[in-house]
């Protein structure tokens, strides 16, 4: 059972590429804090990867400046690979956040070393593309990102902001790359923080 | 708690965005037959999804018609929306396969009028697409889907062909589109089905 009961067919990197594909099926054991929309558990990575690159489909229009969606799609489906290794950080934790950066460094180094070297750079530069936020598909793709927790938090009584004790301010900061590059959106977002304060589910400060 | 929850801003088409978004957060309620290489579930549709996007990053230097990896991606992350209706058939149950298409029609009816008409038609012809197979990223994208389920079983000791009772000849029927198009592939197959069958998970009729 499992990846030790690979068989292969001697083509060193097809067999390299048909192991990476089994070892990133880990996804579905990475759990984040947001719960799924029906409150029955969290979700794990694998659901939350899928989940936004469909988003990337649907408000292209509603972006400052367009991005290439296949692209963007590209990036949402590999953006949480090397969790498999770092763990998932929860985006409200300040000290989890102090050592994020080195522990993903380490967890790529691992994960991409597996694929043959130009396809583990290729993946690997899209993961970095998507952290450094600069470029119009990046900033799309972050976007994605930081709307569906919101959304679930809205949906399943602001689980994750109640257990997080979260104020308005930290989730105005996270989402401030909504506010600056998709102004429709954030006009939903902000009713919604009202929502969410009036709720308790948001500490008001 | 879930969709009925749900706050808007007034901006008709933007909301119906966002609760199609919460609607198909249900694709993780949808079970395969297919086992997590772990072994501990079934995968599910949203899992499922994710794992051969990924996959279509890796493969496509093994494929005779070059295909577009970003289209495929965003037909593959949405060809199994409509079974959030239609429920997953297995691909080895005759009977239910008789039914298929009408019901998954009458799911993408349900489905895709959730969205601003445009953007349904869009993702219905994706997964139109994706259901004829004869278009290039069609071919690339249904040999992601089958070749996915077949690497599990190879790693979860032959699970759903035996349950399935299945054959060596139905098991080549359903990958005869990888051996047409993707014969480096192939040749893994063939190989881990004579495992298969020499392990008795396949018969080999």
């Amino acid at each position: 059972m499992g990846i030790e009961s690979f068989v292969g067919c001697g083509n060193f990197r097809l067999d390299q590429q048909l192991k990476f594909v089994a070892e990133i099926d880990k996804m579905t054991q990475i759990f984040r804090r947001t719960m799924l929309i029906d409150g029955s558990r969290r979700e794990n990575d694998a659901e939350h990867s899928w989940h936004i690159a469909v988003m990337a489909l649907l408000f292209s229009e509603h972006v400052k400046i367009k991005p290439d969606i296949g692209r963007v799609v590209k990036m949402l489906v590999v953006h949480d690979l090397i969790e498999i290794y770092a763990g998932d950080t929860f985006a409200f934790d300040v000290e989890a956040n102090k050592s994020k950066a080195a522990n993903e460094a380490a967890a790529a180094d691992k994960l991409f070393s597996q694929l043959p070297a130009e396809q583990g750079a290729e993946i690997r530069s899209l993961w970095e593309e998507f952290d450094e936020m600069k470029t119009p598909d990046s900033i799309y793709a972050n976007c994605m990102d930081r709307v569906q927790p919101f959304l679930h938090n809205t949906l399943t009584e602001g689980c994750t902001w109640k257990e997080g004790n979260v104020s308005r301010t930290k989730v105005e900061a996270r989402l401030a790359v909504v506010k600056e590059n998709m102004p429709e959106l954030w006009k939903w977002l902000e009713i919604n923080i009202q929502e969410a304060i009036k709720h308790g589910w948001i500490k008001d400060e």
